[in-house]
């Protein structure tokens, strides 16, 4: 079966010169995704008409769906109305509906509508209005010679509440898309290259309506696993059975699938083992704390966090020794233990963590460089500790750090009930 | 003077199908525009042999300089090196210089050179290579009729090295690109359409050299303007002059400029205060400590923070008082007046921060709807509260809170001096 071929068409300066990051099109894309419609191609062009149209009109040629955002705001810099105007060769009006919820979102804050916000319900007269429930750029929908076309607002949340709301429902029903199925495989610990020759030869035996994509990222390496067809039961009895040919292969390094991140993963084994996590922090900041605390439900398991940034706090919240820190320095094994030991304690948990290094990109010192840090893990019985050697950026290392403290939270996990890491 | 034009090509399915974000693209088109290299055009296209020869005849026939990110992988679905040589009509062949770079890397992580690996020294052989530094695969630079071509891996550390170190410096060279000068304006409470209507007559005066673009983030918007002309110098006088317009119009609104962010500003105020602070946060969960320690030397400032996610640490941690908890509840102004009061007489700063709130998306209840969150801010002699009414999405919901604070932060230390906030 043919896919449904769409297009995304990103329009603005910001993100052609780089001023912002377009995250729209990813989200866009994966929730067409879900519904069978294949993303053949992203393009981002200006604020300029002649590249505005001449996007449109390749777009046409490809696609049967063109999916459009940005552009839509109210000041002068924003073209896509008086363009698709243009290009679908028809008039711009005051659309009484538009202008009716435009004038909804006011009276919902509490603001008097001014002149340049009653511009905004001015549409091209061949376009449908897609109702924008949270913001006042009004959404369009088009019909063309077999292509739709859906102009939606750059605002993230304006555009996310249009799609899920109003065009992927109607989109489902528009089109006959075929069976797809996706699994990713998230593993950490082996590099990319260490992977693909593990996986070699599985990957080679996979039919050819199952394709594979290796997606490398910091610190991990995930798989997607993908089947197109005819029948969604089928096809995920397919990938279920060659994921289990998969953990044969390389199972201690998988830890977890889809939506599933090591702070969830984590979060999932303490609560089944019914066990509470507290963290002590330095150069992570909080970042261990942010990580757990980002998944729903975190209080199951979550105490809390004391980020004892200066080393009296290290001594009077946490009860490391002074005579420690003073022979042996922050950043030592001794420090990293007695951290640990003390949010295990102070917070009464079952677990403690504790994470202290230099960040970068200033402080380090010829035996302890940038990016040197500890961690460490203590329980009841055990306490163990790593010794990273990280990188010179600082978002980096306290990214990695708060993944290795998560990865060794979960090893120890999977050890006590003798599963294998 | 004509602007030297740029494309970016992604390759790569993951892309398309909304796996990951490309943020190569921005952080590439952001380093082009620092030279005066205009990206005209962004195009993401899959692992596929005829969309990728597309896309480059298309980049082709518009630009001067096609970027190429992504598909130079050790595995099967990489398919850019193949693509470029059939593009180019050449051969693959193992690249000496490039087998000897890799080999180099392998000898320096301390691993044995795998088949796989060495395939990676397979290149077109119309190219010049790029080394990679950092990373495995080498980097490619084709010239062909006028338009340069360079190929990079999609790792984005691997390609910033390669651009920052070897590719930039060498288009600063060979192009010659005309003075520009950019200048972003940070805003924060006030919408875009408000902002809009105040600044609108200033818009319409500026000089048709000088352009004005609307940025809206969560919670705050950016203005960019952007002057091209030929003297660097003349230009930023210009644009300076062209903000102290702004400032008399709008002035109460900014917080910064071009790299400054909230934290930074926040920062910098209380380092030249010599003022310390502390954090007690609960709905936050360590955001706010994190965003404050993203800042390299933040502990001259940042003394720690107690991260008390259950109420029974709000008491032993902090200093609540049982009474407050049980008869107002965790989510009200007078429980966060006392976790602030504690964090700043127990890690003994200068002013001390609180959050407590329900971020969702479970935790609501009818008059403390997901969403509600109060913050408070104290110091010697003020104590401030709010109140916020967010949203449904929790990661929302704690990046507000996170930037309430510290908004909040930095109104009071500018009345301390009698500046206007």
């Amino acid at each position: 079966m043919q896919l449904i071929r769409a297009e995304i068409l990103t329009i603005g300066d910001e993100i052609l010169y780089g001023q912002i990051v377009d995250t729209n099109s990813q989200w866009i894309s994966k929730e067409l995704d879900k519904i069978g419609i294949k993303t053949i191609r992203k393009t981002t062009v200006s604020d300029s008409e002649s590249d505005i149209l001449g996007a449109l009109s390749e777009a046409t040629s490809r696609a049967d769906l063109v999916l459009i955002t940005g552009g839509l705001g109210p000041t002068n810099d924003d073209l896509t109305k008086p363009c698709l105007a243009k290009f679908f060769k028809c008039g711009l009006e005051l659309n009484e509906q538009a202008l009716k919820e435009v004038k909804q979102i006011f009276i919902k804050i509490g603001r008097v509508l001014t002149e340049t916000n009653r511009q905004q319900a001015y549409l091209p007269t061949k376009c449908r209005v897609v109702t924008n429930r949270v913001g006042t750029a009004p959404g369009m929908w088009f019909k063309n010679q077999g292509v739709a076309y859906i102009s939606m607002p750059g605002v993230p949340h304006e555009m996310k509440t249009m799609m899920t709301e109003q065009i992927l429902p109607r989109l489902s029903k528009i089109f006959q898309t075929p069976a797809i199925y996706h699994k990713m495989v998230k593993t950490i610990g082996i590099g990319e290259s260490w992977l693909a020759d593990e996986i070699g030869s599985w990957e080679k035996s996979l039919p050819p309506h199952i394709k594979l994509a290796y997606l490398p990222g910091l610190g991990e390496v995930k798989l997607r696993l993908t089947a197109v067809g005819k029948d969604q039961i089928e096809l995920k009895k397919e990938i279920d059975s060659q994921i289990n040919k998969l953990k044969s292969l390389v199972g201690k390094y998988i830890y977890g699938y889809n939506q599933d991140t090591l702070p969830s993963v984590v979060g999932d084994l303490l609560r089944g083992r019914k066990l509470t996590i507290a963290s002590a922090e330095s150069c992570s900041g909080g970042a261990v704390a942010q990580a757990i605390t980002g998944i729903s439900g975190s209080s199951d398991y979550f105490l809390g966090s004391i980020v004892a940034y200066q080393n009296n706090l290290k001594v009077s919240l946490l009860g490391v020794n002074p005579a420690t820190l003073s022979s042996h320095g922050a950043v030592s094994e001794q420090t990293i233990f007695e951290m640990a030991e003390g949010a295990r304690s102070i917070l009464n948990a079952d677990i403690g963590v504790a994470t202290s290094g230099i960040a970068g990109p200033g402080g380090g010192s010829p035996d302890k460089p940038v990016g040197t840090v500890w961690i460490a893990y203590v329980d009841k019985e055990n306490k163990i500790s790593r010794k990273l050697s990280l990188y010179k950026d600082r978002a980096i290392n306290i990214q990695l750090t708060t993944q290795a403290v998560l990865s060794l939270v979960r090893q120890r996990l999977l050890e006590m009930n003798g599963e294998k890491s």
